[in-house]
């Protein structure tokens, strides 16, 4: 019998794994917004000392996952594995980060949801005992990803009001079998949902469905409802798709139960920094989580989270191709510390 | 203690996971070539029926996994998860193939190691007890990464002899907890490991030294020679790749036993089909795979395979960048079938 799976698209760990460390690198514009202090470290320079912002990019991973070493006083040789991936094509931001490191590396590409997507494979491999010390890492950086995705930057094209605004940031965990910390103890692995939204302006609605999707999946997998978590919080759908989430939900008899939040809506100041609908990106719930979720379950502010990375699956290809963007979801259920 | 764990980056499954099914999908040169009666399906269509390259290589994949499906007898639904990745920026091959099939799917990017790493995680996964029916899989596509990573092919510009051929073609891999057939037993997570080789187009040469270090650490971690396989199989390091990672091993003392061969010198006649230095991409090692090397196991012409996948980790950016090409490889060890 596998004693893991549970219903159609999620695993329970009868131990649960331990995010034992965390640590968070993150640019200007979000040291400015409410989770300023909160960064273990910031830079005013948006080449984090890098000629290309691509490096810039992979600069940050580096700066994350030395500082998660720190912290937990291990050589990057004491590691298992890496679980990374970013939005750069090819990724190159988490392999260039990894390269002459010497430590195994898994690529992910889940877009956006990146940071639940890579929490939840180190929950797996560590859970299922094929190794004991695994990192989950993932980076993305404004500059970087709008050109690549939108328009370069010094055409200086207007920003639509669903439009979104790319985290500068890196976040990377520690997942160890034992220690101390919050506990990971299930997760949901994401379809990819499509309702045919084709605008790369709003992606947050292209998402909101696979969020609805996979939130579904996690309650009606492991019997649990929204009494059962302190927050559910996804990665970053912005105000407009969590306000589509929401809809969907009451259409949908799904009660959220007030308890939702995304990572989008509280990285920036949406009143004040012109970041129109919210923060969007790899970095946005990777900062989120890694500069603040992990430490308020730590300190026991809360007690359980529904911790859902979100990701729209376009490329510049898909939108010149005039295809919708698939979303995906993926849930990562996360107990507080002890 | 883990049990699941061997040396530095490895794994072994005391109950080996079993391949059950296998399907491939393959173009008109690779029709044409040494293993032409060997896919399930192949096209002269370069199209595969659809109105761009990039569509073509997701309806690829989309056939070899409704094959696979058939094969198996199996509806996607039944699937636990989908691991797969292909060569496309976001990789869009792969997410627009499980649009809206309800399979979870978990998004991997590891070049055209991508076989090998998708079977690895699969492996995990499985042998994890997470899953008990999971999918790996992976494309590529002449046309659609010549004109991503290189020129547009109605340039027509020349190609240098250290220059590989992209495979078109998709394969997939059922790995089930029980069932029979060719069995994994074993694998190594690769590392980033770069030379330092900047050209683009010898892309062998820059795998190679990765190639050496994960087939080096299986060697090591798992107490095993050469001695152990009747073949080691790489991904796509073509000739030049295969002469450098030959006497990379000679250097190094590692005897390789005359058991190396490599699928981008199986996939094509190097002296008669002009691709130069053979055949690349994730479709390379997938289709010889599971159009090839599988039945070979299940029938008992082989006991035990080291399969091999390598991974070029550049991008279109990292190379107008002036960077070097990191390279990673995947070790899969496959026992023959019963």
């Amino acid at each position: 019998m596998n004693t893991n799976m549970r219903g159609k698209q999620s695993f329970i760990l009868p131990t649960p794994v331990v995010i034992t460390h965390w640590a968070s690198v993150a640019g200007k514009k979000e040291k400015e917004g409410p989770l300023s202090n909160r960064f273990d470290i910031t830079d005013e320079d948006t080449l984090f000392g890098q000629k290309t912002w691509e490096q810039g990019e992979k600069r940050m991973q580096q700066l994350a996952l030395q500082t998660l070493m720190k912290k937990a006083a291990l050589r990057p040789s004491d590691l298992g594995v890496v679980f990374s991936g970013d939005l750069l094509n090819q990724c190159i931001g988490s392999s260039f980060t990894l390269r002459n490191t010497g430590v195994p590396h898994v690529g992910l590409y889940g877009a956006c949801s990146t940071m639940a997507e890579s929490l939840m494979m180190a929950a797996m491999c560590v859970g299922g005992g094929f190794s004991d010390k695994v990192v989950a890492m993932t980076s993305s950086h404004f500059a970087s990803s709008e050109r690549q995705y939108r328009f370069p930057l010094g055409y200086g094209g207007q920003r639509t009001p669903t439009a979104q605004w790319t985290v500068t940031g890196s976040g990377a965990a520690l997942v160890q079998r034992c220690g101390s910390g919050p506990r990971i103890d299930a997760a949901t692995i994401g379809t990819v949902t499509d309702l045919g939204i084709k605008d790369a302006n709003n992606m947050g609605a292209a998402m909101a469905p696979a969020a609805f999707a996979t939130i579904k999946a996690h309650f009606e997998d492991l019997q649990r409802t929204a009494d059962d978590f302190d927050l559910i919080i996804t990665g970053d759908l912005g105000a407009v798709g969590k306000e589509l989430l929401l809809q969907l939900a009451i259409q949908e008899g799904i009660q959220l139960g007030g308890k939702l939040v995304d990572c989008g809506c509280m990285v920036f100041d949406l009143g004040k920094q012109d970041v129109h609908s919210g923060g969007s990106g790899c970095g946005c719930s990777a900062i989120t989580l890694c500069g603040d979720l992990l430490d308020k379950l730590n300190r026991g502010k809360w007690k359980h989270i529904l911790f859902c990375g979100t990701g729209a699956l376009l490329s510049p290809t898909s939108t010149q191709q005039n295809l919708p963007i698939p979303g995906v979801c993926h849930a990562v259920s996360i107990l507080g510390g002890r």
